[in-house]
């Protein structure tokens, strides 16, 4: 094989990592299928997820390690962990128990683009959860 | 309001490119909630989406713009488009009639990590169509 086919159709795990040494990771609600948010991932944070099963990402933002929810409580469980044909970028099916965008939603993704505009967003679910109880 | 949360409660369309002029992008099968690919647009290519109701992506690799299909002829006829809190990454909710990934899946996304396992892939789904068929 190939390198592109070990990468494509081979059954090992080569997860590819970007120059800043991240990859993209999607956390997709389990039971629903619904798309919950978007992080990025180094080395470490992937194989705290595996060894632990809680979602584990590294925080462009503050440049470290961050489990989800160690602040707010929102855990993410991992049910598994699927990778794309050029293994760069991972989608973790989690179960959840709370809203897990920080601004008070289950998802990040509450906003739409509306209808035959390209400038106007329409919101399309309602806050989970009062993120200023949440966060001090 | 503050420009975070003019970005993040407000619904002005203010999509966040990154040092590349790029916005990740998810195709998520509108039917199902299956996630299909992740790819990259830059402005040209959003703009293009959005006027054509058609999946237009920027292709990192060959560095230009590319219409989902245009050589397989699996077009993503884009039914919504979602965006995130902090504007940097799309959701496209879309209809597909046939396998989206060039290897010949209906998704990118063919494989998991076997459980207990870090290093070691298990095949989730079939093919959907014969890749060498289709791509000359």
């Amino acid at each position: 094989m190939t390198k592109k086919q070990t990468i494509e159709e081979g059954s090992e795990f080569i997860p590819k990592f970007d120059d800043n040494g991240l990859i993209t990771a999607i956390a997709q609600d389990a039971k629903t299928g619904q798309i919950l948010m978007v992080a990025y991932m180094n080395r470490q944070a992937l194989d705290l997820t595996i060894q632990t099963g809680y979602a584990t990402y590294f925080s462009r933002a503050r440049q470290k390690i961050w489990k989800k929810g160690q602040e707010s409580g929102h855990l993410q469980k991992v049910e598994q962990i699927l990778v794309d044909c050029d293994q760069d970028c991972l989608i973790l099916k989690v179960n959840i128990e709370a809203g897990q965008c920080h601004v008070g939603y289950r998802s990040c993704f509450y906003r739409a683009l509306k209808k035959n505009t390209d400038k106007k967003l329409v919101f399309i679910a309602d806050k989970d959860y009062d993120p200023q109880k949440i966060y001090q």
